[in-house]
């Protein structure tokens, strides 16, 4: 499995080469900066001797972009002392893992997973996390549950480390072009069974992190995808019968 | 259990604020400076909304003052790139516990447990590893080991507050008979789209692994249950209605 760890929006070269020191300390190496700050001298020395991670990240203008080439995407979200509210959306009322349980699930797993860490004042936004297959969030204090982002990012690196390469046989996690097509076939039935309009985003929002926590194989995604179809087809069948039967006989 | 956080020797106020917001973050709050470098804004901006940890800190002109009050001392080493030869002494022979380790050699204990960390440059020295009663090493990378302070501190902060915070947030799990009846229905609708006969287990089998391994929560099973009857609703609706039409034309 290949980590690339994105930072969204980063408001301060400190905690950039901070988060770059604590990827080499655990031995990660990909990183992606969406639309960060400009990377100055104290971003250099905070990066100390993972200068060439800093150096070597890849810079995009959005998220979208620096996730093309992922399999799976892993929202990191944490309770903010500001936002009490936001905790009552959609995103939040879905389990999260815990950094343990996030480690567990992607153990023996191959593929490209983007760990996302948003920015420091108010970290990822709605549209961001509707674009994540599993949310993590760190245990924290309810007195003080904000924590620093490299801290945060060091936390999860050290959890995500802990398994190394042992055990347990490899298996093929889905490709993210199969979840894609999933969640376009998901989207195309609800829409042909006349789903109420208005709960369609959550819905399909409630069936990617289903999907994403289950940690699909590809060969399961394949299987969804057979039976969704088969579905579709039955629907669209019936419809076409009853129009065949309707011309036939008007 | 009490724990007691002691800096040994911290050369830089940033440093020390960020390890004050680390302890509180994780619900930690007994924090002891020993011959500390002065503390000033940058120290205090650093500590955030721990300003009260930072303030609240005891200070001892030496280790043995500061460690009056322990029940037990855990020291923290890591490996330096420095001093690869002080990694034979005496006390690096003997095996580190992991933090993990640490928390789960601590759990249920009662009474004061030290916490030391040392010097961001070169760490705890023999004399004061000589105080430990155990040692704890964060794994980190052979190529570059050596970790931020307050890193470090917030990785161990964050094992040692595990205990007793488990699991996912409090979120409702599936009940039994929920996820039966989503089985039952996931069967009815296998059946009314003419799936393959051999395969209608495996396939069953398969959504059936898909969900536990995603832990649902009950409120995604009674969305999945409220989708599954919506599909097969359509799908008995143009059935009906074709035999209706069919009626009504023959």
């Amino acid at each position: 499995m290949r980590l690339l760890i994105v930072l969204v929006e980063p408001l301060y070269d400190g905690n950039v080469g901070s988060v770059a020191r604590a990827m080499k300390n655990f031995g990660f190496s990909d990183l992606a900066l969406v639309n960060p700050c400009e990377i100055g001298d104290f971003g250099l020395a905070m990066a100390s001797h993972a200068r060439d991670v800093l150096e070597g990240a890849a810079v995009y203008p959005g998220l979208r972009q620096a996730l093309e080439q992922a399999d799976l995407v892993v929202g990191t979200t944490g309770k903010r002392l500001e936002d009490a509210r936001h905790h009552l959306s959609l995103h939040l009322r879905v389990p999260c893992l815990t950094p343990a349980g996030l480690a567990e699930k992607l153990q023996g797993k191959e593929g490209t997973v983007a760990l996302l860490l948003g920015r420091e004042d108010c970290g990822l936004n709605s549209d961001e996390l509707a674009l994540c297959d599993m949310l993590v969030s760190i245990p924290t204090s309810e007195e003080y549950p904000v924590m620093n982002l490299s801290h945060s990012a060091a936390v999860l690196f050290y959890e995500l480390s802990k398994n190394g390469n042992e055990g347990m046989s490899n298996v093929e996690m889905a490709k993210g072009e199969s979840l894609a097509l999933l969640r376009d076939k998901a989207g195309l039935l609800l829409s042909e069974i006349a789903y109420p309009e208005h709960k369609v985003d959550f819905t399909l929002l409630m069936l990617r992190r289903i999907l994403g926590r289950s940690e699909l194989t590809e060969r399961e995604a394949r299987s969804l995808l057979g039976l969704i179809n088969r579905v579709r087809w039955s629907l669209n069948r019936e419809k076409a019968r009853l129009e065949t039967s309707s011309k036939k006989f008007l």
